[in-house]
């Protein structure tokens, strides 16, 4: 938690103060839908994150408890990144994001074919698709 | 739309460029869930949003067609603000956004019960409450 109190205690607007930044979705979107988890991953997005960035933001989002920062077993010098169970559960924030951009940002020829056939099977999958892809996330996060 | 380019064709990208703004998604909250829909009424929020920010937000609000600004036919010196189908195709993001913050974002012992009853009314109601919600929303909006 961060020291300052929030604005207000209004759900909404407690989620956005940690949420409402295009940065923090953006490396929540490439751990959930890309499996990125170290730092030199997150760093290579299309949308070209600066690194400073990329740190203060994991950072932010360790101290609310949304993912976590541990010694990756296969590479002892590097840092690996995991979901909590607070972050897994922020999926279908995620997928409701991304359905309404397919739908109503425009420009969608420029997306990739099978970029559209995920969202229009996220779209159809509903509620149950969201709890396998949680559980799915859990699995590789949370070794449960 | 904005004239720059989105920085990639990523649909929550995309999204997240229009929505990223803590202020937005608040001022998108009030017009939702409190049915407000005049400047006035807007800078009356619990969270102290700063005039020039409402006046920033609702233009670039209005330039992305999420809303639309028109003379309120009641009070003809008035600007009245409607949500369009593209903004009212955003509830589903702001109840996910909602269901999140009341389940991990703590300090729940200061939301007040009816608050939380409404929020347990959408996490019960699902898909098919949306729906509903999103039916009401283009029946004052939209006048359909």
């Amino acid at each position: 938690m961060r020291n300052e109190e929030p604005r207000s205690f209004c759900p909404i607007n407690m989620a956005v103060e940690v949420l409402g930044d295009t940065w923090t979705l953006l490396i929540l979107r490439d751990m959930m839908f890309a499996g990125k988890r170290h730092f030199r991953d997150l760093l290579q997005c299309e949308e070209r994150i600066a690194s400073n960035i990329l740190a203060d933001r994991l950072r932010l989002l360790t101290l609310e408890k949304v993912i976590t920062k541990s010694e990756d077993p296969t590479h002892k010098q590097k840092a690996i990144y995991s979901l909590t169970e607070k972050g897994i559960q922020l999926l279908p924030v995620l997928v409701q994001i991304r359905i309404w951009g397919a739908h109503h940002m425009g420009k969608i020829d420029a997306v990739s074919p099978a970029v559209k056939a995920f969202n229009r099977k996220l779209e159809r999958g509903g509620p149950e698709l969201w709890a396998q892809m949680m559980a799915e996330l859990r699995a590789t996060h949370l070794g449960r």
